[in-house]
């Protein structure tokens, strides 16, 4: 029926962009790119795909002291991803709540920090629906309310967080990574310590409860299980991977940031409202040998 | 190690909510279900599993009744999710931008409609960062600007709508479907006809291309191909499956909104601010025998 073959009008397609201007828009080749530092740099290997993070250390040095033991330890290794809700988050770990049984300690809230001068932001929207202002901060989508000198990471895609009970301080091993639509109510509210840098892709394929059982897998088997986790760091360097993100503060962010505000491409006929979600900001990183 | 069986603690999990509030909390027992009219209904089987449209002729009334012309023709049928990113729309169809060689005809813009007294119209929130008003149409979120007396639907995750070139009326055959941040900077830019009531975790299963060739899988084996794709209104009804969606209209769907946006349970000791992001509302459907 066609007359070009499949793999021509592929070829056409990707020149031409047909369907959708690109998620990526505008300057993007004026991007720097910044390397992980190994010790904040997690593979998490699971039979749907390696999954790669990066750790926060200024929003969460406690959280990220004891998540690095946690993985050094093998603490997470053959556990599940036990609370699964579609568009929501990925809840894995050891899934107890064993209280004063458990050999690991609580971990204090880090739910937000002072605001400093040594700490950069790189504006993205004022008046946002949840904060005074969201942006970015060394790469994490973050907020901050001037007023109060508070600044906080936020709930967006591929964040990761630790879950805890109704106690501030009750987070100790089991964390989450958010999924879907940005839960950003629960801001402030969470041990938020890391994000997805890569594979976003494979943390979709992870098995989901059922929404009106909590997420809750009650068969086992079904579960997606870490088969391995661990620091960078923790391997020779000969045989590590490196991990890219982007220079929030370099002037091709803010360029890719202006491009993305303004939607200048023809492609719109209703001109968008000059508006940014922080969390809508495509942000994969790249990891190479 | 552990004193309880994985088992129990699972149960003990489910009863107690370690680790997050439930993402449907509140009064959800008086939600009143709508069972999806036949004509709209549409399933789509994936390798990956079944995903369960439903369609909007209210909003975009060309757009459905021609998507309903190609299910029927069976057009769709082997196709493959050729452009798919994660974080941003899954793109389907047949690839091809044949212009004036193709034989089905182009669909007119339906990017918003009028206003009127019979829309009913839920609302969730006022000002939100891209609309004077976000609030739920039967089911399906949208917007409205009652000064320029417009409504339109919003691209939520699970939002389906047809791909076009740069012409408002370019619409043909391929369509997408949101599977990442709301990307609202589309709205009324775009044939938005339908939402996954059902399967979204199917949907996330759906092979991603690369972002850096926007999301084109040059791979053909790769791809995720529809099997096969029907309206429910062709199926014999015995053999029919049947699906409800919530009422939005219903007081325990109101009841749930305003639940959502008080959040009074004890687990968050940061309050959050009183506002809701109308395409973070759980809105998935139940399909039965």
């Amino acid at each position: 029926m066609l007359s070009l073959s499949q793999v021509k009008i592929r070829a056409v397609l990707a020149a031409c962009l047909v369907g959708l201007p690109p998620a990526v828009a505008g300057a993007a080749e004026d991007i720097i790119w910044r390397q992980v530092q190994p010790e904040n740099l997690v593979f998490m290997e699971l039979p749907e795909g390696r999954v790669t993070l990066e750790l926060n250390p200024r929003f969460a040095p406690q959280t990220v002291q004891q998540f690095r033991k946690l993985v050094q330890d093998g603490f997470y290794r053959g556990l599940s991803f036990y609370r699964v809700i579609d568009g929501f988050v990925a809840q894995g770990g050891d899934g107890s709540d064993l209280g004063e049984l458990s050999l690991v300690p609580l971990i204090k809230a880090e739910f937000e920090i002072e605001l400093a001068e040594d700490i950069p932001f790189t504006l993205v929207q004022k008046n946002d629906l949840f904060a005074t202002e969201t942006g970015f901060v060394e790469g994490f989508a973050a907020a901050r309310d001037p007023a109060g000198n508070k600044t906080w990471l936020t709930h967006c895609p591929g964040a990761v967080a630790m879950a805890r009970n109704d106690g501030a301080d009750s987070s100790r091993t089991d964390f989450y990574i958010v999924i879907g639509q940005a839960p950003r109510y629960l801001d402030r509210n969470m041990n938020l310590f890391g994000r997805v840098i890569e594979g976003m892709d494979v943390v979709q394929k992870i098995e989901r409860g059922r929404a009106d059982e909590n997420g809750i897998i009650a068969d086992e088997t079904k579960s997606s299980r870490v088969r391995s986790i661990t620091l960078a760091s923790d391997i020779p360097e000969s045989e590590r991977l490196t991990a890219f993100v982007m220079d929030t503060e370099s002037r091709g962010f803010k360029h890719m940031l202006e491009d993305r505000r303004n939607r200048k491409q023809k492609f719109f006929h209703h001109k968008p409202p000059k508006v940014l979600d922080v969390c809508q900001v495509p942000m994969t990183g790249r990891v190479t040998k």
